[in-house]
Parts: structure tokens; sequence; C-alpha cells
């Protein structure tokens, strides 16, 4: 017999599935739910069904959309002629958050890898290569994280609109506020190589 | 205009509400949760509702349960004749895990403390004192943290049952793995206190 009572335990089951939520979170959150008020809870229920059900990809730039183009693609303030191409919607997030970038966006929807069968085919690859031709882009801008399957993506992309576009890459270098002493040596080795003149 | 389209930012507000989740966090969960497949979500959000909507107290001994008796206080097993008394629900899931302790138990809902303003009154102190002079309690083990609060509790309860019953006290002491050099003085005063013969 479970030491909470069936309903209880159900929405700890469901909680416990959240990354990063084990068993002694789960049940913390669970028992502060059933605290809230019935409002309160019904109106969270309603927004997670929401969400699920409303929140499908933006037809041009696959970021998160809950309609057809994105509230970035839709945007008329925004300079559509410079496209940045990221992995993932999170990174469009973070991006945005800057408040640096005026251009739109492409996301990929994950990286190219052979060890887990992901090839070009399964990304937005050849709808980019599509939009850059149609949409007389002018500068492609690579953001995506130097990892294995990083550089991969990103010379693999690179070289198929090279044809079409001026395309750059995000720097890589030391961090604001990181310490030269404890930056490991390809962050250091990165920083030099993208070395600029002062001005 | 908020980075997140307007359903997954609804989302997010409502998961920031959750202790211990903040901005980060909760823009991860949500990210995970509208990729996570539909019937899983509905699974959630029902699961959610029915909680808040079935689980209240049980009337007996004010431990969490969605019918009018919990699981505990019905299970013909249990020894009826000894109570334990804690402050909160999480206490008693914390006791039952343990798998020790076989009597029934008896939630006060809080601790005294004047300077929040709550008194005896807004706790199930009142029926307690009912179920230990009808239940014919051999035992009250009172098992509350000795913060001031806590404190106060004990002394207070303890006073009110001693007339119908005995009234004992969970132990205070070094803790199973703690090491001696790091424990408090506090806790070492107390496990000095309440120490026993060696059988």
């Amino acid at each position: 017999m479970s030491v909470y009572t069936r309903p209880l335990a159900r929405l700890i089951e469901h909680l416990q599935k959240l990354p990063g939520i084990g068993p002694k979170s789960a049940q913390r959150l669970a028992l502060h739910l059933i605290q809230r008020p019935e409002k309160e809870i019904a109106a969270f229920a309603e927004a997670l069904l929401a969400a699920k059900q409303q929140v499908g990809h933006c037809q041009r730039c696959f970021h998160l959309s809950s309609e057809d183009l994105c509230n970035i693609c839709r945007d008329p303030k925004r300079d559509t002629q410079t496209i940045c191409v990221v992995a993932d919607p999170r990174d469009v997030i973070a991006l945005e958050k800057t408040r640096e970038y005026k251009g739109l966006y492409h996301v990929l929807g994950g990286l190219i890898s052979p060890m887990d069968g992901i090839g070009p085919e399964q990304l937005t690859v050849q709808a980019l290569v599509r939009r850059v031709a149609q949409e007389k882009t002018q500068e492609v801008i690579i953001a995506i994280s130097p990892s294995v399957e990083g550089e991969t993506t990103t010379l693999y992309v690179g070289q198929l609109i090279k044809p079409f576009t001026r395309v750059t890459r995000i720097a890589f270098g030391l961090p604001m506020g990181g310490d030269l002493e404890y930056a490991d040596e390809v962050t250091l080795a990165r920083a030099l190589e993208g070395r600029r003149d002062l001005t």
C-alpha cells in the first residue's frame, strides 16, 4: 500500500517524470499544489493543455509558435535580410533575451549526429536553403555550440548556403567575467584565434 | 513583447509559482512538457485536477485522504491504541516510510505560533483530546521537531492529554551516520540527556 492516497500518488508520478524533479521534489510540489485554491489549479491545468495543443512550429523559421508564423517572423520591425541559424527553440529564446539581434531565425530542430541516426534530412536544412534562395538573405549567422555535432552541422550547413549569401559564425572566446587563469585550453585557443584589432 | 508565444508564457508563469522553481527551470519544464505526447499531458492535467478536487482530510486523524477515513485509519491491521501526533501530513509520510510504526496518527495542521497568530484553536488539538478520551488510547507519541514553536506545541498538547493516557516523545540525539565532532551543541546535549543503559 502506498503511503499516499491514490489521486496524490498519481500526481506525484506525473511530476516525477519532469526533468530535474526527483521523488522528494515531486512530493513537495504535489503537497504544495493541493493546498492552492481550486481556481489556480484549474488555470494551471488549462494552461498546460493549451500550451500543448496550441504551440506548434512557425512555418517559416520553425521556432515555437501558436500561429502559422511566429511573433518574430510577423514583426515588421525585424531585419528580414539576416537569418540566424540555431539548433533549438531554446537558443532563439536565449538570443532574444540579449535584445541585440534584430534579424530573423531558422531553427534546425537538432544537430547532425550520425551516432543517433540524425542526418540533415531529419532537420530543417532544406527549408533553410530554400529560404536563403527566395528571401534574398544578405547574411546567415550560424549560432551553434562548438561540440562535435555542432561543428559537423555548422560545416555542412555553411557549405550548402555559401553559394547564395554571406555566411558568418558567432564568436567563441573568453566569457564576460571569465578569468583567463581558469579558462580551459580550447576556449583560450579559440579566443586567441578570434582576436581582433583594438580600435 | 514576450520572447515566448502566449500559451507558452502562461504555462511558464504557472510553473514559476511552484516552490523551488525559478524562471530558468520553469522555461525548461515548459519546453519539455510541450514536447511530450498529447495523451501524457492530458493525463497530467487530469491528475492535477483530480488531486485538488479529491484529496481532503481524514475525519479522524486529519491526514490527507480522498475518502472520509484515510488509508491508515481504515487499515484493520493498525494498532488503534497508539496515536502519533505530528504537525503536518508530510510528517506522516516520512514516518510511514520507516515501516516501523504500526499505530494511528493525529495531524495537528501546524504548530502553535503566537507570532503568526496561530493558537490551539487553529489546530486540531480539541479533536485529539476527544479522540484520546473516546478511543481508549494507551499511548500518545508526540513527534514534533524541537523548534521554539515545536516545544510550545509539545508542552501544550502534552499537558492537555496527560490526564487521559501515557504521553511520550520521540528521541532527539545524534543522527545515524552523524559525526560526533560535527554535531551541534544542542543536539549533543540532547543526546547526552537522552542516554540509555547499554543492554
